[in-house]
């Protein structure tokens, strides 16, 4: 069994230092194999201005990045990055006790952040772990089936997203959040699991719609922060009797897809 | 407005004369422009043998399709088809009072019925209607994330599903069937409507879910069995600001789904 967390926090925006302790002192306060950190949690996310994000943006070698390896977890969580070339992504980082193993560029921007970051143009990282193989997604992403089933089809077990799922709209009485429901199908349909970790607190206006959940391969919540799961399940795609979610795909009829 | 209803019915195996009472009597009964009926509602779904579901089989121009277009509304539902090639699908028709007006033969065949009948090989219809753009899938379809997306980037406004969904495992405690969240994940990733026609009854031992509904294009369910909506609203795919759930699309990066 894998132990899945997802560390529940509210950054603030501007107070990169604050942040940093706050991640430091969550994951020293967490005992898992996996730990799933928010979106954008060394800077906050509602940034006034690009110079405000500019500001609180690290390089992906940066040592507050390395440090997140250091509680004996394999960590993902997102951050604002400054790029070599000079722009901002919203990125996420892959960071074990060996240092920064990967860094995903968030590919679908939501809302103002495109006014702000540039969009990754390369495929989401997969990570053959000790655990079982680790995808990584940011949040929109995975309003787009395209991107969770192309992780799934690469040969997936766990998909690991920071998001910060703003309120839109609250869903009717009795309902999941609308992006929670969606990573529940996501899982559901590509019988792997997905470990979701939202942002909390409220910032210059917005609230969260709280998603955090570990998501398991028939698309339940196994737990709202942590689980422990078999990964390998994520490996049989039979759903019942002959039915097979892969084999069972007609990919020549997707065409209208790419 | 366009009301949308689904006529929950429950079909007998190796009765197709009832079946055929049952619809016409459920059609008459109902006050829709748009009416969706169960997967295979000619001819019942647990078949013993190839040779009892052949017994059922009718060809595309059979007249007792014709006739339900007789009462007023666009009439989608599952047959169960004999082909002039000898081989026998399991399909859906699209009947309005000038006839039969498209036939899809489901793709994606669920467990044991690939013992039975042929997989189609054709992408799903969609069909300029009065109400707006209407494709249809068949059931298992709507487990493959790609067929939905497909016929909501080729324009559809509303899907309509003929489906048997049988009980695999109960869903936990408060948690729609596994099958209807996937739908209502498609309506809202899609931006489209959905009205899915589940089976009622039981037969030699299966249950059904129970899963019809009318999902709008947030993906809530607007009616257990009918509605009235606003289908024009699925052409708008902007979810908020400046986020939008088709130009945000990176197709350059979804090349692994083909």
């Amino acid at each position: 069994m894998t132990r899945i967390a997802c560390c529940r926090l509210a950054p603030r925006v501007g107070e990169p230092a604050f942040n940093r302790e706050l991640v430091l002192r969550g994951l020293d306060g967490v005992d898992a194999d996996i730990v799933v950190l928010p979106e954008l949690v060394t800077s906050g996310y509602v940034f006034a201005s690009r110079e405000e994000a500019s500001a609180a943006a690290i390089a992906a070698d940066d040592p507050r990045l390395r440090e997140w390896g250091s509680f004996g977890s394999l960590v993902v969580g997102g951050f604002c990055e400054a790029g070599e070339d000079g722009a901002l992504y919203n990125s996420a980082a892959v960071v074990d006790g060996s240092g920064v193993l990967a860094v995903y560029r968030k590919t679908h921007l939501w809302d103002r952040e495109r006014l702000i970051f540039t969009p990754g143009d390369v495929a989401p990282p997969l990570l053959e772990t000790p655990f079982g193989r680790v995808g990584v997604l940011i949040c929109y992403d995975i309003e787009f089936p395209e991107m969770p089933r192309s992780l799934a089809l690469r040969g997936a077990d766990l998909i690991c997203a920071p998001v910060n799922w703003p309120v839109i709209e609250r869903p009717p009485a009795g309902e999941h959040p609308p992006e929670q429901l969606t990573a529940m199908s996501c899982a559901r349909v590509n019988r792997i699991f997905m470990a979701i970790c939202d942002r909390e607190g409220t910032e210059r206006g917005v609230e969260w719609v709280g998603g955090t959940a570990v998501i398991d391969e028939n698309g339940w919540i196994a737990g709202a922060t942590s689980a422990d799961v078999d990964l390998i399940r994520a490996r049989d795609k039979v759903y019942s009797g002959l039915s097979d979610a892969f084999a069972d795909r007609r990919p020549e009829l997707y065409g209208d897809l790419v």
